[in-house]
């Protein structure tokens, strides 16, 4: 992870409800902080995309946990993609404090395209993996997927 | 609201997050309760109805916060229309610690029938008034509203 | 409603899960808007109050809903006080589309003080009647309450 | 996982806003499902454990979706540890439809003791452990970890 760069970064706006009985921002809402980090990637990478033609879809998560977030900490998602397949891609994303820069959470996901009037999966076209490289700034194609 | 007959009570589970740092569950959620109430609530007085053609859409809400609810209260949404009009109906519903009996909030709804094709509101169909009086069991059309 | 002056305004970044399966902001959601726009108001009037020892918390809520929000839409949540008591102050809170101005939703609201450690309200005492004056820049004292 | 048995069964009551513009529940939602069934799981094999004292926290989650989820399916969510280090337990939670018995998501998470009061992560004393071999019913000791 050491020489990942992030060239997404997207500061959140956390909730009085976000935050759980124990006054740390509850595990389960991290997920929809990933959330909106990896929808404004995909708006940033590919803005003329008809949502309601195509999207992506999260098949995979990963996350590791490493330290809580309290609820007056300035938080921000940061997003990148790692690898691109012939059928789906590896994205990485942090919450990180922006004021002190420690990583609160780790999430690797893998995704993949999806046909919203068909309601399935599809390849992942070329317009996509030129996108992503362009934006990432270098080739991320797997050698074989 | 003491002679108000209840026929709708529908048990809620609640959720880790519900509840806030205060070890209460939060006001914000009570609404998502109501919420569950009265779709329930309308399954029941219409099952045949079809969602994606037409629905019912909050125009109004009132509500009186009267007791804090814990995590591990038993709470039921009790719902009853008090009133029908040409172009709307009145809900009343309580959150109700359902082992205690203690009345821990109280919502007034105006609601108005929804076409959700058109993406407007429409006039309230007889369909809709006769299967609310026939579920509350009296005559609720308001003389002139 | 039409000369009231709102003087706190907070810009709210939408949630992907905010809205619903009709593609329009959930009702429900409104409400952890408000909130967090009347976290902030108070923030800004009484900075140095410590959230451990005393708050506000909400005994009555009015809402209108005059129209849907869209998920693309830019949408903030403006708050004034309009009235203290001797137990409690009344709220008035707008989401707005900033760029059109359009008012969506409008949601009046009664807070009494409420101290954290002995978990139950309290008389509103003169250093919130003074700093919510200040910051409105007006008597805001009802004659009697 | 073809031998795993499953002895905590949690049934979900879906709310209204869990489903996205997509019509599906939404992927940030099966977080709280799990949390809900980890909750239950952890009160059923231990229901002396004081939660002001003592919890657990989760430090790592891997999540596959395996198919997506209508409002109108019934779901649970099913929960069972598969090993017990020194200082963390392993879990595997399904969620599934009951009427057809479809796994639709399957989550795998690393939960370790934490200290309420002190705010940081302990060993694992044997009171869970014994507690979670007694329920599984087997002994789930991790030679070395």
């Amino acid at each position: 992870m050491e020489e990942l760069q992030f060239h997404h970064s997207l500061p959140i706006q956390l909730r009085f409800n976000d935050v759980d009985k124990y006054g740390h921002v509850n595990n389960t809402v991290y997920f929809s902080f990933y959330d909106l980090g990896k929808s404004e990637y995909l708006k940033t990478i590919r803005p003329e995309l008809d949502e309601e033609q195509e999207g992506v879809v999260i098949v995979h998560i990963e996350t590791d946990f490493l330290a809580q977030i309290k609820a007056s900490e300035p938080i921000a998602v940061e997003t990148a993609t790692t690898a691109i397949g012939t059928k789906s891609f590896d994205l990485v994303q942090r919450a990180v404090n922006t004021a002190t820069g420690e990583v609160k959470c780790i999430c690797r996901s893998v995704l993949v395209a999806f046909d919203v009037k068909l309601g399935q999966s599809k390849p992942l076209d070329e317009a996509w993996i030129e996108a992503i490289c362009r934006f990432e700034g270098r080739n991320l194609r797997k050698k074989r997927s």
